[in-house]
């Protein structure tokens, strides 16, 4: 399938996600190409085949040939480049990104890009310890959430231009959330679940631990290796929200400390089967 | 290998672990009997050949018989069944547990066993989010962490014994700790872990989370499924150890939201690296 009569699909930022972007578009059949202002990205990119073409720079031709831009950068790299670059896009292009928080990016870039360029948003809820093209794979894909993001300036045939797209990269789920609603939502279930583990690590740095651990701990802590550039950028792109999802997650930390401390056994198994029974509603489904 | 020869391994409390128990050590050759109070329990082992004979209460013959007892009981059920029934054990016997805690019972089990009657008790770091004997599966001992747990009352020999059982059942890992400092690691890794996964899957009742929630969000409150009459009995059992690591937790998440707060991105970031190196280490080792 070709999304919309869609053939060229430009990548700008050919990291883990624009890598596995590419990788998975060239395997249908699209023309792929990629700006990434790092050379070797770009060679690895090439001599892999996951990209027709790239350069280095914001080359105005492949800019202007692509019918889909996808921006797959971190947020203030993101508007930087609009701001600079955003004047070589061509109307009727559709541009979509994969930003981890919305809010701040959103309505900004939407402003910024020329007359008849239309911003949708997006957000492909994939990812890997690693980083970098080198360690681009598609299957990520297979099984996540796709989430776009509209704002009312979007058109009905954007939005579903942005839905084909997620659903050709191989998601599961293609979902729709306001900009606000994202954020509230991602704060909760990513950015506060990175914090936690990020905490829990840097608690003890006793080194006998390592010799002890179990699965309970390897578990809630796999995520506690994080991209330190990327991950504060969002967080603090997501400051209020993710504030407040940490309050409310303390609340019920400072609950169940409670009960520890006063040896209130009924209110502690209350929260046990409350949380044992609302966590079977999130197994994974096959 | 038939341990120091003995050859008759009762098992009291026939559970997860208890049933897993009796299907490791029956595949080894051993005689296995158990107690356990409801008949359905001691009926399953039966017909499943987990156990070679078994009776609902504290037969005086089965008790006799053993070589090794095992108590796979709740803190509390099993002081309780040593008070009423630790009369019956044979001098000669070694008696060892499977208790999640130690210091609180420990020393009072000791304490409470006839002359010649040695406990040395040990913690199998093994489990599932299952329980009873139905679900046993001794193939959860493999790749998992077995303690011995000593005082000074205990003898070389029952130590030496205790580290055979746990090779026997098939751990990778055996190692040494008094109650104290496995009470100390315990709380960290295992019981503050659940406590972080059960308050977070409390902090949001939003339906709409489950449509949304990725890997992290899962990983986090995987072990928030729990046993809320056995951990609620274990945490307080646990208490003041507990107490001390919820707050040293509290304390780096503490430093994480203020990090968050006054949008102290080098700090924050300063977190992460440490977070992510020292993750590292704990990467399960084949």
């Amino acid at each position: 399938m070709i999304i919309n009569n869609a053939k060229k699909i430009l990548i700008v930022g050919l990291g883990l996600l624009g890598g596995s972007y590419a990788m998975a578009l060239k395997k249908k059949g699209y023309t792929v190409t990629a700006i990434d202002v790092n050379p070797q990205s770009i060679d690895y990119a090439l001599t892999n085949q996951l990209i027709d073409s790239g350069a280095t720079t914001a080359d105005p031709k492949l800019i202007a040939d692509a019918d889909i831009i996808v921006f797959a950068l971190y947020p203030h790299t993101f508007t930087r480049w609009v701001k600079d670059h955003g004047h070589l896009i061509q109307p009727g292009t559709v541009v979509t990104d994969v930003t981890g928080v919305k809010s701040c990016i959103v309505y900004e870039v939407q402003d910024l890009l020329p007359e008849g360029v239309e911003f949708i948003a997006a957000h492909p809820m994939a990812g890997r310890e690693l980083s970098g093209v080198e360690n681009s794979d598609d299957s990520i894909f297979r099984g996540a959430n796709y989430i776009v993001v509209p704002t009312d300036k979007n058109t009905f045939s954007a939005i579903e231009l942005c839905k084909s797209l997620g659903q050709e990269l191989g998601f599961k789920d293609v979902s729709l959330l306001p900009p606000e609603k994202h954020d509230e939502m991602i704060g909760f279930l990513s950015q506060l679940t990175h914090c936690i583990a990020v905490s829990l690590m840097c608690a003890s740095d006793d080194p006998n631990l390592e010799k002890y651990t179990g699965d309970s701990f390897r578990d809630l802590t796999r995520i506690a290796n994080i991209n330190d550039e990327m991950w504060s950028e969002l967080f603090l792109a997501n400051r209020d929200c993710l504030l407040s999802q940490m309050d409310r997650y303390r609340n019920a930390f400072d609950r169940l400390y409670n009960c520890v401390k006063n040896a209130d056994r009924e209110e502690m198994r209350s929260m046990m089967r409350f949380s044992s029974e609302r966590r079977r509603n999130f197994n994974k489904k096959a």
